[in-house]
């Protein structure tokens, strides 16, 4: 779908995506910003369907974003359609963004037959443009039509903005004897480029969770994937990920503890989608050309390693070097340090591409950055940090900062 | 001094400094890393001189810092010399950091004749790399024989590293109907760039005024200065900034408490001359072709102003917008969103170049995009938000993010 240059980071090509029962898609064109692709996605879900939401933590978030949360709490979880447009945020809108929403909701619930509030809805694109409800509701009783269970390229084609390729993960697990699916797409290359991005990312399982539990696994897993990833620090009015569970699949027993070790092989299944979305997502990062896992131990607990870990990623000095095929590890030691977590400087560890660089407050004489810079010269780049403080763990990926990024976000004129 | 091209931002020329009573200054060339200019710089004061310190927040800072902390703490205040050394940071350098300080510290406090305690260090440089205190140390003997009240020039231009101007600022002013003279040097263009810089700053005065209270005026004109700038968010293992006294103007009467109104007449002044110097590391910014100041107010207070403007001033999306010249009000909204303050969606304000952009959630009618980019393509811009909730106010600088700033950070390896 994407006309630009595929990123050099990019997976192959599209992976086997298994349809996930009570789930079906639908595109269309509506030439709001894109003149010649899908930029409307509908998907529809059988009745019984729960749904969770995590949403950006922006305090100026967009319309679709206000609305979704209050929609939630109203269906106390049920949701029977989703549509995301590509092109128009509706973000700082005011009260032209509502009625947008209203609009949309309204025509949308009809055709389906359901609440408003069973009916979710997330856009990405140009902050501050009032959108055209109407061309959105024209698309609709065409997509409603004839929606597919299958078309999962098309669909994570429609959502893309400035994105070079589609993104979706699919994944299978025995449960009670039973193959749950659960399958995912996304978009996302900057937090906020050429004026839009946004990261969205929408997951859909045929599993029989209840709501409240779909929710403390999406924020669980979130925190672990989408919300460990970085491309430059930005974050979008827009940002939201979505957890469908259509219930096709009953289990012997219901899962509703958060004890059920049932809930933790769900919970280790989605958290693979979503990381493996989280990480295309990073491959496709606005100018990227290296791939970079950065994973922080010895914090004084998951929270700590984690901001130490985005210390680090979000570091343009860091991203730089990278770029340069630099093995520069002061850097990495000047980021830590910034982090204001603490850090015991001459217990801190660091190690490049599996060798041990510094430890004891100084460089090893053992290391050899001859096989460091060897390490630079790949596309995944690995590093290790041990602040030496306590027990807290986080793993972290990122992107290099590149011309190309100054070039995508500053020499194109919005 | 610096080989490279002077900055487009830069002053015409350097500025007109006045000599402060009780301070001498000296320069010697090690070749510890740069071979065709002076890289150290002594700075001696008279007997009785006071004097407060700034410094990193970092948590991995460089030995140089940890001397400076425990040393003032020792001497009550008093300083006797200065030695700065640009090539070499003297960070994560372990024992051996600590040992080149002290026979530094030995052989400088045996020259001049005071306690060790009374001798302050600043090092800037390369990270990880031991010092040669030997060469420092050799240099000494040559540098107390003859100081000079007047090589400023000299004494800027040799605690520089990847800066491409010396940074002075100099004011006089009247209280108790005498002068009162305020001389400031500094250094910095990135926060740690090829693998150094740091920002580095000593100013000087000829007023009677006790430590405790160059203490308190220090924190609270940093605040204001030096800590309300960003190039890259980078923040460096061994940022420094001093205040010394000669205490050579005696006042009618002493100057001895906070609420003294001609404490506040120096401040203001002592604030002017930081000012000065932290807007021209900014004008030195690494690719920096953009002057940017950003104010914020209706925030809670002015901390959440800083940290709003400041979210602003590093976000990478603002940063290449306006490199593009690019009136991207919308990546404002973004980056204030973004911050983790208080905002009130519906109420923020935005104006670009004196222009309002945005009011109420939503873009002026009356908002002129032409005249907007025009501003834009000057040198100078000026960013204005309010956010909606208070009464909180800050102004912080920044400069944008270009190829240059890459090319500086990735293209050239270490």
């Amino acid at each position: 779908m994407p006309t630009v240059k595929r990123s050099p980071l990019a997976p192959k090509g599209f992976p086997v995506v298994n349809d996930v029962d009570g789930v079906r898609v639908a595109v269309a064109q509506t030439g709001m910003k894109y003149k010649d692709r899908p930029d409307l996605l509908l998907v529809t879900f059988d009745k019984g369907t729960q749904v969770a939401g995590v949403y950006t933590r922006s305090k100026c978030p967009s319309a679709p974003i206000d609305w979704c949360k209050s929609a939630l709490a109203k269906s106390g979880g049920y949701g029977r359609a989703l549509l995301v447009n590509a092109g128009n945020a509706n973000a700082f809108t005011g009260q032209l963004g509502l009625d947008a929403v209203n609009a949309t909701v309204d025509a949308l619930s009809t055709l389906v037959g359901c609440r408003p509030c069973e009916i979710l809805l997330a856009s990405t694109g140009v902050i501050g443009e009032p959108m055209d409800a109407g061309v959105i509701c024209g698309a609709l009783p065409k997509m409603i039509e004839r929606p597919q269970p299958s078309d999962w390229k098309i669909a994570a084609g429609a959502i893309l903005t400035t994105d070079t390729f589609e993104k979706a993960a699919s994944k299978t697990v025995m449960i009670d004897q039973q193959p749950i699916t659960i399958t995912g797409i996304a978009k996302g290359s900057g937090m906020i480029a050429p004026d839009m991005a946004t990261m969205l990312g929408f997951v859909f399982t045929d599993a029989d969770i209840p709501a409240a539990l779909l929710t403390s696994t999406l924020k669980h897993v979130c925190d672990r994937t989408f919300n460990s990833i970085t491309v430059d620090s930005d974050t979008s009015t827009s940002d939201t990920v979505l957890l469908y569970a259509t219930g096709k699949r009953k289990f012997e027993t219901a899962i509703n503890s958060h004890e059920d070790p049932r809930l933790a092989v769900f919970a280790s299944a989605v958290e693979s989608v979503c990381r493996d979305l989280a990480q295309q997502i990073i491959r496709d990062g606005e100018g990227a050309t290296k791939f970079i896992s950065i994973t922080v131990t010895g914090a004084e607990d998951d929270s700590a390693a984690r901001r130490t870990a985005l210390s680090i990623a979000n570091s343009p000095l860091v991203k730089t070097a990278i770029a340069g095929e630099d093995a520069n590890w002061g850097r990495i030691v000047m980021a830590v340090g910034k982090s204001g977590e603490a850090a015991d400087r001459d217990a801190l560890k660091i190690a490049i591409g599996g060798q041990a660089v510094a430890s004891k407050g100084q460089v090893l004489a053992s290391y050899d950055e001859a096989l460091a810079t060897q390490h630079m010269q790949g596309d995944d780049i690995v590093i290790e940090v041990d602040t030496g403080v306590g027990k807290g763990s986080s793993t972290v990926w990122t992107c290099d900062l590149t011309h190309g990024y100054i070039s995508i976000n500053a020499d194109y004129r919005s």
